[in-house]
């Protein structure tokens, strides 16, 4: 297959955003997508260019005194009537637009146009971040070729409808048990109802009141919420253990031991199994490049509430934010899409950003 | 394949039970067992008998002032472990010992060796009692052979450790369920969590106080519980949808109507199906029949809790009810057995009862 990435497509991010989204690239079907990238970016003189898997990293070399990441997943949830790419007035609709091959547009325009920009620049382009944690291209390369990641700054450019987006919020998984005592419920004095008992997790969950926090100007809410309950044996049974499972989404002002400690106090007496858990990210404003990545943008930032990778780089201790022209509330919806202003605003943002200091 | 019911075997209980049971008849699986019982039944000059699927009728007619039906499930649940049978001092081990083969043991024992009983006597034994509905004997000849059913009172041979327990609570299984609004759980106040709204459902069950009811000297305990509860849409969303299924035993002085009711009163304000509803049973113990018998047994009655067949007979205008030697708390479980003493004591009583009036 001839490369549809050509030297016309890659100079104008909105044409390349839809030429991304034409190549399917579930999650772990990314091969074509990578290839095709690869390809692109090894025809660039001013890049130094490497793949693990399917994910490509390629950066310059220039000897700035700072090296930012701009990063993106190639992959997307899977097609659901919405693929190839339409275009209606100044839409794109399709599979992977807003979350994020728009957003991947941005950054594979920059790495091929851009061969002197003011700092050195690491492009990352991953694969398999909408699936388990365990095939993520971000989380596979920390593990395997940490030194790609060595930056002071990261930009990740998932949907934030071209907002700012600092930190994120930590997640914590918990199951929640009652026990009981099986009788037959013709005889149901005889029993404990374990269903009955998780009557008082559900009354705690619903008197909960979330905090509300911010830092550097972000603001984070917090929640806890039920995710699943399942209890029962047989519809003559009086059951004997009811589960229910909690998702604490917690401001990075908390550590993953601080929010775990706040979930056995809110369900004190009760028996509590960790299942998942995940720490925030502190919004990390303070570097120089972010400041001069907000002066560029001329925009406050907003604190990220869901979990993204914006997280790993934290763990690293690398200062990163979201920033992206996909809209995040049609991520992975059918009639997901992008605006057309949308990425020719973050190209321009972007651009401004990187060329400030040339 | 030799019939083991031979005239040896009919004339002891005991023996008789240990043969039946060692006749493997798990639900759906009883023709070996209805041929052999058909067999024993056609060599009894003073009995008329019958067949329909694996339900076997054989009846007296001396014409008598009275007709009675001694009646037997001849299935039995799945073999746990338990199969063929073992004795142990004065105890027989082994599936459907207690339930109910040594109550339909009683029943063959006399068709066989009582050829003019006081009242004419309608022996039933009838297949699928163990499993749903549909395939249950007693209601598919109710159903196609009404008249094999016509009688003044009627002896179903359930186990009861021997005592007469009279009439059966009524049983009703419903389903509530709780709306909200899906969300993310990183934007929980967005949404309505369903789950939390299942806590007040939880709630009135907790705090919800049966009724003791007391009719013809026998005290029924009423019971709501939940058996079921189900919610939950993934591990990052807040639910739209949670129900819990309930489960009422009511009372025989409650009609199935009057057991509705209730249960829209206790949950009122919440979405409620009613999934599945059967009535009670009064005791029914005013019938000369039924007199004559709890005096040839020479104890009290008690109140049945459990829903049993006793509801059909008296669906169909027949006092019905249940009296055997198999113990209850042993039904269904792996260590079922009986004691030979009640199988004794049964067939003597039965035996008084019958020859009463010859």
């Amino acid at each position: 297959m001839a490369n549809p990435l050509t030297p016309d497509v890659l100079v104008d991010p909105v044409v390349l955003t839809r030429t991304l989204v034409d190549i399917e690239s579930v999650s772990r079907d990314e091969k074509v997508i990578a290839d095709c990238v690869e390809d692109v970016l090894r025809q660039s003189p001013h890049l130094h260019t490497e793949r693990y898997g399917n994910t490509v990293m390629a950066r310059t070399g220039l000897g700035r005194g700072q090296r930012v990441i701009l990063a993106g997943h190639l992959d997307t949830v899977p097609i659901n009537g919405n693929f190839p790419s339409t275009v209606v007035d100044d839409l794109i609709y399709g599979c992977g637009t807003s979350d994020m091959k728009s957003g991947v547009a941005l950054a594979l325009h920059l790495a091929a146009t851009l061969p002197e920009p003011g700092y050195d620049v690491t492009y990352l382009f991953y694969e398999a971040e909408e699936i388990e944690s365990q095939f993520n291209g971000l989380h596979l390369v920390a593990q395997e070729h940490p030194e790609w990641l060595r930056a002071d700054f990261a930009v990740l450019l998932e949907p934030t409808y071209g907002v700012v987006e600092a930190g994120c919020q930590g997640t914590l998984a918990a199951r929640i048990r009652t026990h009981g005592r099986r009788a037959h419920t013709a005889r149901a004095w005889r029993g404990v109802n374990a269903i009955h008992a998780a009557g008082e997790v559900l009354r705690r969950l619903a008197d909960y009141r979330p905090r509300t926090v911010t830092i550097d100007g972000c603001t984070y809410r917090e929640g806890l919420n039920a995710v699943r309950i399942v209890g029962g044996v047989a519809g003559n049974v009086v059951p004997d253990e009811c589960e229910v499972e909690v998702n604490l989404r917690f401001a990075p002002d908390r550590t993953e031991k601080q929010a775990l400690d706040h979930v056995h106090e809110v369900f004190a007496d009760f028996d509590i199994e960790v299942t998942d858990s995940a720490p925030g990210a502190l919004p990390g404003l303070g570097a120089a490049p972010a400041r001069e990545f907000l002066t560029a943008v001329g925009a406050e930032p907003a604190a990220k509430l869901g979990w993204t990778d914006v997280s790993r780089f934290a763990a690293l201790g690398i200062p990163a934010l979201n920033y992206g022209p996909g809209d995040p509330a049609l991520a992975h919806a059918p009639d997901e899409h992008v605006e057309i202003g949308k990425i020719r605003d973050g190209a321009a943002t972007l651009h401004r950003w990187l060329t400030a200091y040339e």
